[in-house]
């Protein structure tokens, strides 16, 4: 199958690439997905308006499947990642410069500059990290939770996919902010993670929660004032029962319907009017404008170790797939990210 | 069965009263209430916080549903009324003076002088507005339309339920904004209303469309701005597939759903999430504080004739009952008021 880059250049390296044999319906498997080669030469074409880039870290996020149900088979997938510029006109990005940004699943790509977002200034917290808790789920993790949750100190957080990319964080912003915290995730190591090493109040394995409502209302006896949504249906329906007065609900995802050809309904939204709830759905790239901000107050927590962060680290390009397909079943044990190259 | 308001005073007048048999469940019946009669001595006990009140107009609203599911056999209905006060010793209320606030479904009662909203100070428009146009549901078409949905000039405007005592007033609210505004109702009698009274740009009988995502496709070709919803269920879906990016729903009311045993699954909601929605339940009371400025703003418009009202009025508390059972199948044409007494 030829790759949709480097079909008229003479190549001098090989580009390894995972590429989409065809869309994808309901969840992905690592068959929808394969490993190819192809040959590039490390070179810009003159006046080009894209950068040349080495890939170091790839990032595994659930978002990515919206992107491949609507793909030209053969493409590579796309994603957020860590990268280094080899090549670039650009005025803001020099050869050997550290970005991250919207990139493809292979060891070289080529990339309009307008999809990176950002150049790296701060290269002593591992790279990594900006693929994760000083990238876009860190920035979703801190636009979702202070500027659509609204949270005051000594209120009652719930969060679901507590162990995930962006639900550790959101749980230790809530910790931060003095906020009660409960999460919710689908292994005792995750609930344990969530409890022992990133300072949760409790946490609950929802596979053993036959009723989630009075799982809820055991933890939340006077109920949850700020839930941040990352699986949506079953969990936000009981949620919404025990919702308290002006109650807020970030919406940041809903997994547990991606796969579904129909969703399962909500049922108790008339508690957002009895109750007064906001609700509301986001995305990170709505409050770009606050990444210098979330920067200058996260880095030194994190260099202070008193903000972690646990990601599940797949090395290289060939584990892409099986990284990719186990975020859809729970298998990642935090941050998900794959190692194309060190350096 | 004995009057819970009468019993150890000696009485002068008769006091005709709407009591409940027993709580509700589901949509109400007129069998669920009956009118019966006690006597009353038009006089305050000493002392009391109470206000003697002379019930002029009652409001039947679909919310007071909520107050009969756990009342106590025998009880009046509570809900929105105007009446005039006979006596009180509160400093604010005088003898003579019109107020509206909550009261009961009966001729005279004694009610906290806290359940007063307000005096009414302007009286060159009909009485019975204080009910809808000037009370309760004005300021919730007032507070969710301008407040929740933050409108601006040519955005596109979907109102159900929109004859209704809100749904009328957010329309022509979204006029007086510069906004597309459809409505939907339920009989084409308010579908002419809507379209050739209330100036609406278009509205459709909601009972004669099979397929609500292609009607709502059909009259937002680019989407809908703000949904003001007072339905909630199957129109709520639908609308989620037609929400633009950005958009605001006001949760007002969800009455398709208040007699459902188990209700209708809303399946669309990871539109909130793709589209960066904010659906929000209220209630008006959280917008207290806006009742002068509203007010201010909605007098001149009415006296020079640029906002009207519909109302259906039943007269005599005998058919309390079957005005307020009728607004659960969508009987009344415009705000249901029920005329207690003219003066």
């Amino acid at each position: 199958m030829a790759p949709s880059l480097g079909q008229d250049i003479q190549g001098d390296v090989v580009n390894k690439q995972v590429i989409l044999r065809d869309c994808v319906s309901g969840f992905p498997k690592e068959t929808d997905m394969s490993i190819v080669e192809s040959t590039l030469t490390l070179k810009l074409p003159e006046g080009s308006n894209e950068v040349l880039l080495k890939n170091l870290y790839f990032s595994c996020d659930p978002y990515m499947l919206f992107l491949m149900t609507n793909v030209e088979p053969g493409s590579p997938l796309i994603g957020f990642g860590v990268a280094k510029v080899l090549e670039s006109e650009h005025k803001d990005y020099k050869k050997g410069d550290l970005i991250w940004g919207l990139t493809k699943l292979e060891e070289y790509s080529l990339v309009p500059s307008t999809q990176i977002q950002f150049k790296i200034e701060h290269t002593d917290v591992p790279l990594s990290y900006y693929t994760g808790i000083l990238g876009m789920p860190g920035m979703t993790a801190y636009a979702g939770f202070f500027e659509l949750g609204s949270p005051k100190k000594g209120e009652n957080v719930f969060v679901s996919a507590a162990s995930g990319a962006v639900g550790q964080l959101v749980g230790q912003f809530a910790k931060l902010t003095g906020c009660y915290v409960v999460g919710s995730a689908g292994s005792k190591d995750k609930v344990d993670l969530l409890k022992n090493k990133l300072g949760f109040d409790e946490a609950f394995n929802y596979k053993e929660e036959p009723d989630l409502n009075a799982t809820l209302k055991r933890y939340f006896p006077e109920g949850i004032d700020i839930y941040f949504d990352n699986v949506g249906g079953k969990t936000l329906d009981a949620v919404l029962l025990n919702m308290r007065v002006h109650g807020r609900i970030p919406v940041c995802g809903m997994i547990s319907q991606y796969n579904l050809a129909q969703p399962e309904g909500v049922t108790n939204l008339t508690n957002l009017m009895s109750k007064r709830v906001r609700m509301q759905g986001f995305v990170w790239s709505d409050f770009y404008h606050l990444y210098p901000k979330f920067l200058e107050f996260l880095l030194p927590h994190i260099r202070e170790g008193k903000v972690v962060y646990v990601e599940d680290i797949a090395e290289g390009l060939e584990n892409g797939p099986a990284a990719f397909v186990g975020l859809f079943s729970g298998r990642n044990v935090g941050k998900q990210v794959l190692v194309v190259a060190r350096e």
